[in-house]
């Protein structure tokens, strides 16, 4: 058993259906989530200056005593994972793996497709992840830049004619591909589930990257006899590098809950 | 004559459509201007972020010797102009005033429609200015969070269906009012200028904000006889805080020619 807390973070609201997953999976455990609203979206920047952020996002969160920490966020994950792990000496779990290892799970005709931000395919990680485990998979990648924008405009609903147009263009090809596992490479993502399988229809599985990268961190505390008692009340505690009021009234569109005394502002340009 | 540069900032790449119309009108100046490339877009930020980011924008470009500068900024201008005016003992012009007067100028039914970020329209500061000067104005104004990222992702042509259908939804209602003129309230929007003509039809004047910010930067510099001979050749220089690279591949889509060689990084959390 090890209480100190598990340190979650992203580059702004998606990695809350991380922490969701997280919480429902081990309830006894502390965590401290960091969401860098200040400088949210992170898909379409330039890889030196993701690797910058995602430097400063973990010293904000190495400002507590952390068995371990979660990178939710598939930017981060597939552009600064390494550099993270070399400069630092607790582990840090990204989504691409559990994701990738899910997906390859799942598929039974070997064709698997993955979306994610302008980085993420940009670095083709899940490809290279999916190859290693399954050198004969057939995949198609495509970045979609404008689905994070809509979900931070919480434009995530059935029936939206722009969310459904965008999602169609984007998928229209890897739908063509007939893929029958689609990897949603971005913590955003889950929340456009409703339009993304009604678009790519029932028998294509979609991969949630939060809940697996959630599952992972289970299984890693697990092994190495850390995690708390399930029937401890874990304590959850919430940054943001923008206004901690907003960062609040988004969040229960993520927890379903209201966690407005639980948010502070931190200044993480001082990391 | 007064050959300091004037410094021009915005939080990417949007203000650069003012730029090229003030090397139109002013091609003796010399001209800094700095995007910040890193931290794009501001318009959903809240406003006390907003006003942060725009001291260390203004603190970066004072580290030049200016004779003034232009923000180049829908959302700055609509809410951290007067700060940077109090803080600063300069000249600074925002957006706002110069496009209320020229929307005053233009319309005829008095009936005039105002587009912007989420910060803009938040602020009320088109409407206030416009009212002061036309107090009989009926104003629509609406928030159009989704156009920076489509300008920002390059998807600015007719015939973009995505681009299209959003602008109609945005539209819709400000047609409706059968407004005779349009503030386009965002640097970033000119870009979207066909689009937005085909849908609001020939009756409707844009009003283009960074082209009236550079006249107003015009017409202040000729009064105060602080212009240089339209002869000599302006220097311009570039800063943006994400890659240079990427900043001097998307500029040749503004300015319409490549500043490759004149682009640096800075590193804008340090001011």
């Amino acid at each position: 058993m090890d209480t100190r807390p598990i340190g979650i973070f992203d580059s702004g609201m998606g990695g809350l259906t991380c922490v969701r997953q997280m919480i429902r999976l081990l309830p006894g455990e502390d965590i401290v989530y960091f969401g860098d609203t200040g400088r949210v979206p992170y898909g379409g920047r330039s890889a030196e200056t993701i690797v910058r952020y995602a430097r400063q996002d973990v010293a904000f969160l190495r400002s507590f005593d952390l068995k371990t920490i979660v990178i939710a966020c598939g930017t981060v994950s597939t552009t600064a994972l390494d550099v993270l792990e070399r400069e630092n000496d607790l582990p840090i779990l990204g989504v691409v793996q559990p994701a990738a290892k899910a997906a390859v799970n799942t598929t039974k005709s070997g064709k698997i497709g993955v979306i994610g931000t302008k980085a993420t395919i940009r670095s083709g990680a899940y490809e290279a992840s999916i190859r290693a485990l399954l050198p004969e998979a057939q995949l198609i990648a495509k970045a979609c830049p404008l689905l994070v924008p809509l979900v931070e405009d919480g434009r995530v609903h059935r029936g939206d004619a722009v969310t459904e147009r965008v999602v169609e263009e984007y998928l229209a090809p890897v739908k063509t591909a007939g893929v029958d596992t689609l990897v949603l490479g971005c913590t955003h993502y889950p929340l456009l589930m409703d339009v993304i399988s009604d678009y790519m229809g029932t028998g294509v599985t979609l991969i949630d990257t939060g809940e697996e990268a959630a599952r992972a961190a289970a299984a890693l505390l697990f092994e190495q006899s850390q995690l708390n008692d399930p029937s401890r009340k874990g304590r959850r505690r919430y940054y943001a590098s923008d206004s901690a009021a907003d960062f609040a009234a988004t969040a229960a569109l993520f927890l379903g809950k209201d966690i407005s005394d639980r948010v502070e502002r931190v200044a993480i340009e001082n990391y």
